[in-house]
């Protein structure tokens, strides 16, 4: 299976664990078997390879989260870089050429092309696979995947697919008229969703299974918008699906559509003219024009974590990080990436998070509202995973900023100088090389190297190597930075 | 007037503003004209000085705030320093014998002792001068200040004078009568908190008024202890007042107590066999045993800020340091020491308070149950002030701890070393002068000094000076450390 896996998102919505480097999807809250916490990228990662070891991976991404991706995902993992953010049409487009001209796969191969952000769980992937064999051995241009609704959601676009306006329109006992008795049920699920599936008639349960398997796929009738609440309701009614940005095609579909609306020969042609490129979804540009697609019911678990509220409920723990909860708390959660504790009293229904980018507290169902807010804070980057390790800014003053920075074993930042600012690395645990000017020197605990401003410096690690780097200059910024080969 | 405030406590329950070393009396949240802030004891010392400018000043504490002490209130003002706890009554005898023997005033002078942690107006500094003179010029050996209850509280004992007794027992016109008539409104305004004043008919008010003024003093006629809540209603039906622990003596009285109960001959001598006094609390050693007592009635504002609960209500905005409130919370208070952001949503009566100690979340009501949590948490000192500025944890890794440290300008720190561990210093901002091993050396912003351990060091602030300190060893401890002359 090839799978392009999309990694946008600036995050401001969970701050303060996203910030303007950190998305999202590389906050770490999933616990995983071993104690240790993943992210979502490491998660679906990981997921894709227990389904398909030999699956290709490729990840399109812009510039700013290459080092985190190889961070968490290793420096094997495929990244389709986007030099600058062009929406997805161009984004798709080019890392379709990357799998073609890059890694060289047969333009007759089929790729799924999904978003790196929702939470699914294995049969998703499984899913994946699915879609994907069928694009490569069907005759659609376009598979779609939809996704059943779990609740008339205001938030996403919707596909009408062959089966469900049949069914409404008919409402007869033909295999599309199984398809519209099953959405009835699952509309009366959906309506009350306390209810127990038991309430379900055994006959209807089991048109509920056979639909599932029978009437897998259908042509897609059409496309709608996000919806208002009652519009939902009705889509819901008509058995419409989700449209939850993932989709398969054979590369040459998606390379034959790019050179039909871009000027460009290969990969590398596509990649040096990507700022010159109109800014167009990949929705609008391809997908709703393509009248030859089809559609395949996704009923598996698949959330947006989008906002504390849903991203709270996927923590399988009340707690991560150093934090006391009394036992007047009720349905609190905290998120304590600090090195100090935590304490929280008579708390209720409420999200907690610390990072060194600042502390939320907030009620659950306000978290939603979180963005203006955030918008409003000084966007300086108090921590960032770097393809080396990471930083974590540890105190701020006047002419002077503090930086923890950890080299993970083996690897070294690039050589680099800054214009206006000296920096001072007291070696606190590890061993390692560092170069100042070409001179290399071996360091260890204990050390200390001064760089003026101007001279070139890097390390390198042998064991993880944790350095106090303070810089002081009148103007420090993260855009001061010279890199040398 | 000579005034000994009585400056104790850990502070645990108003963590994390509080720590080991920061008691309470310290945390800066009184909003001063100027904008800036100041601390129970600077705005004790302060009102003091404005009703009395000529006023001695002595505070009675343990060697853990002395520096705390110099920090806020300078180094002129007056310490009589406990080696060692041993509870009130010894700490008010040495306090006493520094007074006649360091601060020469002659034993037929009296002194007002009172806590340095009550919250206070002006009038109360006025009725201290009113007590210290009646000490002085009076027949009574100790005269105390009795608060006039505003609740029937469970955590103060209680003074029954002469009066309230006199009036419960006679309930007649006299003078005793008088203060009868005002007991019972006031205790009529206790019980309906809400009712406005005019609701007593002019001829009892006058009476309060009278009473206030007449019946200012009166002999006590016995000390109850903490009630229960039935009991504390009881002694308010009575006319009873809260023992605050202010009171005023002449300091002979005090001295002979100090010899008929401690073998000493001054306040060197005193001092120097501190450590093997038993602890005796002054209300048990001399206050509950002498019959020659009077009480002076205070009805002013005195409130104890010791919880979070009574702490923001004495806050003058609801925001101290960066923080950012949406309009959906309602009744929160923000103590932000940190230098990123706090945000708040739709949080609604609760305290928020962030340090380098950790951070607080709680319910206002529930915070005042917060002392056995904080009892479990790692009582690492990450900030203090000291008397010569102020430090600040900002990284603690295994091996090393990273620390700001600020010296106001003109000010010094004591020459010491340490046993395990190297320091790195690297100055960020200001400039003075550094000696190691007895050579002296310039230092500004840029230049890095690096200590061994056992090397003697210290640093002179010309200016304000920060430095970045990095401590590296296997054992890192504030125990560690010789000081040299």
């Amino acid at each position: 299976m090839n799978i392009i896996l999309l990694s946008g998102g600036s995050g401001k919505r969970l701050w303060p664990l996203s910030n303007d480097i950190r998305s999202k999807q590389f906050i770490k809250i999933f616990k995983k078997d071993d104690g240790t916490y993943e992210s979502m990228v490491q998660r679906m990662y990981r997921m894709i390879r227990t389904v398909d070891p030999d699956a290709t991976v490729t990840i399109a991404t812009s510039k700013t989260q290459v080092s985190a991706i190889n961070n968490q995902l290793g420096e094997d993992v495929g990244i389709s870089i986007e030099p600058c953010r062009r929406d997805t049409f161009p984004a798709i487009a080019l890392a379709t050429a990357y799998l073609a001209d890059v890694m060289h796969v047969p333009s007759d191969e089929a790729v799924v092309v999904c978003p790196v952000d929702p939470y699914v769980e294995e049969d998703y992937f499984t899913a994946l696979k699915t879609l994907c064999d069928r694009a490569a051995s069907g005759n659609a241009n376009l598979v779609l995947m939809g996704m059943e609704p779990t609740y008339p959601s205001e938030k996403y676009g919707y596909v009408m697919s062959d089966i469900c306006e049949a069914n409404v329109r008919h409402g007869d006992t033909t295999e599309g008229g199984v398809g519209n008795t099953a959405t009835s049920a699952q509309q009366m699920l959906v309506e009350n969703q306390e209810a127990d599936a038991s309430l379900l008639d055994e006959a209807t349960q089991q048109m509920l299974v056979e639909n599932q398997t029978g009437d897998l796929f259908a042509p897609v009738l059409s496309f709608k918008e996000k919806p208002d609440l009652e519009t939902a309701k009705s889509y819901l009614a008509q058995g419409a699906l989700w449209n939850g940005g993932v989709f398969a095609y054979k590369l040459s579909y998606v390379l034959d559509k790019a050179h039909e609306l871009i000027d460009f020969t290969d990969y590398n042609d596509l990649f040096n003219k990507y700022d010159t490129l109109t800014k167009i979804s990949f929705d609008y540009a391809v997908v709703e024009k393509e009248s030859n697609i089809e559609v395949m019911r996704f009923s598996g678990q698949w959330k947006d974590l989008g906002t504390w509220n849903t991203l709270t409920e996927a923590m399988e723990e009340p707690v991560i990080g150093e934090a006391i909860l009394n036992d007047k708390c009720e349905d609190v959660h905290v998120i304590n990436e600090l090195n100090v504790p935590v304490l929280a009293m008579g708390i209720k229904n409420a999200v907690i998070c610390a990072s060194a980018q600042g502390i939320l507290v907030s009620d659950k169902e306000q978290s939603s509202y979180i963005k203006p807010f955030v918008d409003k804070i000084d966007d300086r980057i108090m921590f960032s995973e770097k393809s080396w390790g990471s930083y974590r800014v540890i105190a701020v003053e006047e002419g002077s900023m503090t930086v923890m920075v950890t080299l993970n074993p083996g690897h070294g930042m690039h050589y680099h100088s800054h214009k206006l600012r000296d920096e001072v690395w007291t070696i606190i645990s590890g061993n390692g090389t560092a170069f100042i000017d070409g001179v290399a020197c071996e360091v260890k605990p204990g050390h200390v190297l001064t760089m003026k401003a101007g001279q070139k410096h890097k390390v390198e690690a042998t064991t993880e190597l944790k350095i106090v780097e303070v810089q002081i200059g009148d103007e420090i910024s993260v855009h001061d930075k010279i890199k040398w080969v």
